[in-house]
């Protein structure tokens, strides 16, 4: 694309600043780089010229006047981006300031291996495109987020507990036919954290986000950056253990969390109260759907279930516990929580809160603020986009 | 000092080049510097006729002729460096570039407040200086690390529970009429973590460094940089639960691994062993000195008593079960320890490493090194003295 061309650092850095400032006046722009405010308005005046910005419309301000924002220009083309979890995926295709054009969810098993998702990842990205009436031509970057570690570098995927059908597997090489445009990879929860520090502009600088689904994992955001860790398995919560002479995890050790309040451990928790004859609720969907499912422990909560209440309470205690020595280590300002299980409802979340205040040091949580991600379950899909981008306008730099 | 004065910001940045990177040849400079050979030649000229640089002598090179290395100028004036733990203190006179001139170490008791023992650091330091045939004069920054949560900013201790008397205490205020060079404190394992980061001249991006001592704490360096947490708390791992039916903690909470496997928990154990006849060698150091100290529990292990080494191992196995959980969320190269606890010798070290190897997702420790602190109990000191310095520039470049 012609227009990116030449581009000096100081005019990409303020692309980046755009980028991560979405709904930014130009004054305060000028006020954000590193440029004075004639230099910016100036650098700013090319990149309209060139097409690589444009203006957002009248933002009301504090003043008299009304100023213009800016934002990437929708013409540079689309990004696709797909958040897979271990029982469903959702994908999505977005413009460069994050604007979701077209998107579908459903469900799905990562376990059946790559080659089966993906070939239905690739047919949904071909149909969203379809319906945003864009062409594979226009998708400028990929962005995808996987339950499992991923080596960032390579793109793929190293001993996931969750998926080992798919160690090892070059995701980037397996969608390289369908689309030229560059594939990143990274962790699903890396990336609902890189949703939430766009949303937050870059307000905030050390954040935890927390997923609860199939499994359990953190995203961390540190000195405003997601940190990775030096092996790319930082946030691998799942496995830190609450009770010694707990259950055998997949993983091999005994007590980890994630086998004592992620989904699966919600389900099996509700079955073990139907044989106690706790729950008749519980023991009628049973009856009539054979099985109990996480959703259906969240519903009889919800319904006002002593049995699924408690149930929710010690899952949420017990993740709390683990949470309050993350608290402890690493003295965050928030904890935002997403993943399937917070639809559980508020008892879910009062319960992680007493839990994590309850055990970690008060210095620690004088001002920690723990609250249910504000971009829900479209985080991981934002921040499969913003990874994209992100990384999109850092290949243009390095070109 | 005229020397500094109107110094650019690419000089003070070659400055600090030059702090983080000592015994660095002026080539090897050059490339870790933003600037060219020719002009990173230039700016050193220009910083050595300042007297900022002053030349190390040769260094052996590779190749044949041999490479002159640089370091800050001892003439800028010398460091003074303190490093207060909860049962002793240690003080020092260092060079620009971390030579130590001058230093004593002592016992000291911090809970019989600020200023009882900062008169006696004033007093010691005075000496120092003597002894290194330096004056107040020659003072450009101290530094001094105290065993408690401090905030950054304002150099004051904040709710610390070691040290009660300290709380909101401000240790700049208090020594201010004595020296005119500016002041900086920090929590005693932040500047462990930042002499190792010196001593390894970042060359490490992510790594923990843990004090076992009175108390437990974690310095953590991240992306590179000491990492202090939203609120100054982080690291604070003393008080993550390892039993949550173990005894009180003085901080109120059940079951802190600090309560459960540091220095004093250490020598209850060893009294606890005492009185169910365990131990003929203990009780013969009780029975001689009226008491048990956690030192008299490490040599009665290194003497291969049966009872010390199994209080050696239930602690090293405690700790190391913490550090578990800080090894799955962080995911760091290295853990170094270090604190009075570490002379216990090596049983100490092999039961934490296996006990975090134990209980560690395998993807975290595959490149994980657990080693004794390299710089030893002088990690405290140095990184002290590191901190002086390091601020002292950027104070100079705030200018």
């Amino acid at each position: 694309m012609n227009r990116w061309n030449g581009l000096s650092p100081g005019e990409l850095a303020l692309l980046d600043t755009v980028f991560w400032s979405t709904g930014l006046s130009r004054d305060a722009l000028a006020r954000r780089s590193a440029f004075s405010k004639t230099r910016a308005n100036a650098v700013v005046a090319g990149l309209l010229e060139r097409g690589l910005l444009e203006e957002n419309g009248l933002q009301s301000s504090s003043g008299g006047r009304r100023a213009e924002t800016l934002r990437l220009h929708r013409g540079l083309g689309v990004l696709l981006a797909a958040d897979l979890g271990a029982t469903g995926l959702r994908v999505g295709v977005l413009t460069p300031d994050m604007q979701v054009l077209a998107r579908h969810v459903e469900s799905a098993d990562v376990r059946k291996g790559p080659e089966f998702v993906l070939a239905r990842v690739r047919a949904l990205l071909r149909q969203l495109l379809e319906q945003a009436g864009r062409s594979t031509h226009d998708v400028i970057g990929i962005g995808m987020g996987v339950p499992g570690p991923v080596n960032f570098e390579s793109g793929q995927l190293v001993n996931p507990p969750l998926m080992p059908e798919w160690d090892g597997f070059s995701i980037r090489d397996d969608l390289k036919a369908d689309f030229a445009a560059p594939l990143f990879v990274d962790n699903d929860v890396n990336i609902m954290a890189l949703g939430e520090l766009w949303r937050l502009q870059r307000s905030l600088h050390n954040f935890l986000v927390i997923k609860v689904g199939t499994g359990i994992g953190c995203g961390i955001v540190c000195q405003g950056q997601v940190y990775r860790g030096a092996t790319g398995s930082a946030g691998d919560v799942g496995h830190i253990c609450v009770d010694p002479s707990g259950p055998r995890c997949h993983c091999g050790n005994l007590g980890c969390v994630e086998a004592m309040a992620a989904g699966p451990a919600i389900a099996l928790m509700a079955r073990a109260a139907v044989q106690a004859g706790e729950s008749a609720l519980l023991a009628e969907t049973l009856a009539s759907t054979g099985t109990i499912r996480p959703e259906d422990v969240a519903r009889a909560s919800r319904a006002g279930d002593a049995a699924a209440n408690a149930i929710v309470q010690r899952a949420g205690g017990l993740i709390g516990q683990m949470l309050a020595s993350a608290v402890n280590f690493f003295n965050p300002s928030h904890i935002f929580f997403g993943g399937s299980m917070m639809r559980i409802g508020p008892l879910f979340l009062a319960s992680l809160r007493q839990s994590i205040y309850q055990r970690s040091l008060a210095l620690s949580t004088r001002q920690l603020e723990i609250q249910i991600s504000p971009l829900g379950e479209q985080s991981g899909l934002i921040g499969a986009a913003v990874l994209a981008m992100q990384e999109t306008l850092r290949m243009k730099g390095a070109a």
